[in-house]
C-alpha cells in the first residue's frame, strides 16, 4: 500500500508514518514543518520505503504532484492551534483546516485515489449536555478549530458520495504523547514550561475544573489503522479515545510531583473554560469503536502520566 | 432597523427586502447580479429607505465598507445551482458559500454588527432514515452545496460564540414562487422550459419517484421575520417548510395540466436520484418552527400549484 501522510512531521503523523512502515506500506510525508519538526522522521529517513516532501497544503499544484500514484491519504495536517487568542487571524483554522482538506480532496478526485483517512476533533461537538458524547451527535462547534474542521468533515461527506470514494473520520479526544511540536502548547507541556519557568508557582487556564479525555498518540495510532482495515462503509465516522475524562486539576498535581516540587502556588486565570472557544468538560462515547474491536489500553490519567514522564525524561535529555 | 440582505436581488431575498421594507426598515441590498435580476429589486427602488449595492462577497473590502452601520445582515447569497454536474468546477459552492459566509462573518465583527439570519438548507441533512428530520440530526451532506452550507453553519456557530453574537439559521425546504432565477434551473421551471421547447414530451430526472418538501417563497420571508422577531436565544435553528412532500410525478402533472397539455409523453433520466448529490426523499420536522406560533397555510402541492399558475402568467406576459 502506498501512503501519505500530510502533517507526517508532526507528534502524530510521524509516530503514524513508523506504524505503517513497519507494516511494510510505502510511506511519503508532506509536511511544511509549521508546527512538525524534522527530528520526528529523521529516524525514519533510513527505510528505503519512506519519503518525506516540504511542501505546504495550500500549493495545490505541488501536493497534486505528490498525490498522484497514492492508494490512500492520511490527512492529519491542520493548524496545531486551536486555542484562538483575541488579536488573531480569524481565518487561518478556515485556511489551514478547511481550504487545505479540499485541495486534499480536489488532488485525490484529479487522479482517481479513493481512500482518505481524516483526522478530525471532539472539538467539533461544542458544549453538549448529553455524555459521553456518541457520533450522532449533532455538532455545534464554538471555535474556529472545531468549525473548520466540521466543514472538512462535509466536505469530505460530499466527495465521498460524489466520487465513490471510502473514506474514515476520526474524532480525536486530546492526544498526548512523548513528542511536543513546535508551535501550540498542550496542557502537559504548558504546566511544564511554566514550572521549570518559574518552580514555586503555576497559573492554571480556566478554574481547573475542565475535565477531558486523553489518549496516548502510540494508541491514537494503533486505533487509526484498525479502523483503516476494519471499518468497510463508505463513509465511517468513529470518535477515538477512552470513556473517561480527567480534571486540569489533577494534571497539575500529576506534573508537579513527577518533576519533584513541593509548594507550588496554584493560581487560576478564571472562569469555566480555558480560553475562548474551550469546551471545558467533555467525554467521548467510543461504544462503536470497541464493537469494532479496539479499545485503549490506558484510561485518561494513565495516558496522561505517561506522556508527563516522556515529555520530562526528553526535555532533560535536551538540556544536558 | 437598518437591516442588508446579501443575496437581496434573489427571488427569495428581494421578497425579503420588500417585507421589510413595508415593517419600516431601512434596507440595503448587496447582490453581485450572477444569479439575482436587477428587475426583482425594480419596484423597491423608489422608496427612500431602499438601497442597492451591486458588489460580490469575495471583494471583502466593498463588503465592510457596507457591512459597517448596519444592525442586522440577513445573508441569502449562495451558489445558486445546487446541481453538480461532472465537469463542474468543485470549489464554487466552497467560494460562494463558505468564502463568502466568512467575509460575512469577519466584517460583522471588524465593525460590531451582532445579528445574523442565514439561509441555509435543508440539503445539510443528506440521506436520512429518519423522517421528517428534525434539526438535532447529524448531518451527513451528499451534495457540495450543502457540504459548503454545513461549512457556513459551523462558522456561525463559532463567530455566534466567541463574539457574542445572535443568529438565526434556516434550513429551508426547497422554495418556491413566482419569480424566476437567472441561472439554475428548478423543477418547476425545468419542466416549464422543457414542455415550451417540446409540449409532446417531458424528460424527468431520476424515476420520478424523488419526494420533497416545497414552501412558498412568500411564506417562506414570513417564516424568517417570525423567527428572527421571536427566537431570543444566542444561537437559534430552524427548519423552514411544511410537514409534508409531494413527487416529482405529480409535479410533472401538474405542469402539464396548468399548460393545458395532453397526451404528453414521459421519459425519465433514471436512478433514485435527479442528479449526483440530489436528495431523493426527504421531509422537515417543522414542530419547533410551530412551537414558536408560525405555521405555512399552504402544504408542498398547494405551494408548487401557486408556483406554477404565477411563472407560467409571468412566462406568458414577458413573451407577449
Amino acid at each position: 500500500m502506498k501512503a501519505l501522510i500530510t502533517g507526517g512531521a508532526g507528534c502524530i503523523g510521524s509516530d503514524l508514518a513508523a506504524a505503517l512502515l513497519a507494516r511494510g506500506q510505502q510511506v511519503t510525508v508532506f509536511d511544511n514543518l509549521s508546527s512538525g519538526k524534522i527530528e520526528h522522521i529523521t529516524p525514519l529517513r533510513d527505510s528505503p520505503d519512506f519519503r518525506f516532501v516540504e511542501g505546504d497544503l495550500l500549493d495545490s499544484d505541488h501536493l497534486e504532484a505528490v498525490i498522484q500514484h497514492q492508494e490512500i491519504v492520511y490527512h492529519l495536517a491542520a493548524n496545531p492551534d486551536v486555542k484562538f487568542s483575541p488579536g488573531d487571524a480569524t481565518d487561518k483554522d478556515l485556511k489551514q483546516n478547511t481550504l487545505a482538506t479540499y485541495n486534499v480532496l480536489e488532488g485525490m478526485r484529479m487522479h482517481g485515489v479513493k481512500k482518505l483517512a481524516f483526522a478530525s476533533t471532539s472539538a467539533i461537538y461544542g458544549i453538549s449536555d448529553k455524555q459521553p458524547i456518541p457520533e450522532d451527535l449533532s455538532p455545534r462547534p464554538i471555535s474556529l478549530y472545531g468549525a473548520t474542521k466540521l466543514g472538512c468533515e462535509s466536505l469530505i461527506s460530499a466527495f465521498q458520495h460524489l466520487f465513490d470514494m471510502q473514506c474514515w473520520i476520526f474524532r480525536f479526544a486530546n492526544i498526548v504523547g512523548e513528542k511536543v511540536r513546535k508551535k501550540g502548547r498542550t496542557v502537559i507541556s504548558d504546566f511544564i514550561y511554566k514550572l521549570q519557568e518559574n518552580p514555586r508557582r503555576l497559573e492554571i487556564l480556566g478554574n481547573g475544573k475542565q475535565a477531558k479525555s486523553y489518549l496516548l498518540s502510540s494508541e491514537c495510532v494503533d486505533a487509526m489503522v484498525h479502523i483503516v482495515s476494519h471499518a468497510s462503509a463508505g463513509m465511517n465516522v468513529y470518535n477515538l479515545g477512552c470513556a473517561d475524562s480527567l480534571p486540569v486539576d489533577r494534571i497539575a498535581q500529576m506534573v508537579v510531583e513527577a518533576m519533584g516540587l513541593k509548594n507550588v502556588e496554584y493560581s487560576y486565570s478564571g472562569g469555566q473554560a480555558g480560553w475562548p472557544g474551550d469546551v471545558p468538560r467533555f467525554r467521548l462515547d467510543v461504544t462503536a469503536l470497541e464493537r469494532l474491536g479496539w479499545q485503549a489500553r490506558n484510561n485518561s490519567e494513565q495516558a496522561v502520566s505517561q506522556a508527563i514522564q516522556a515529555i520530562l525524561k526528553n526535555t532533560l535529555v535536551c538540556r544536558q
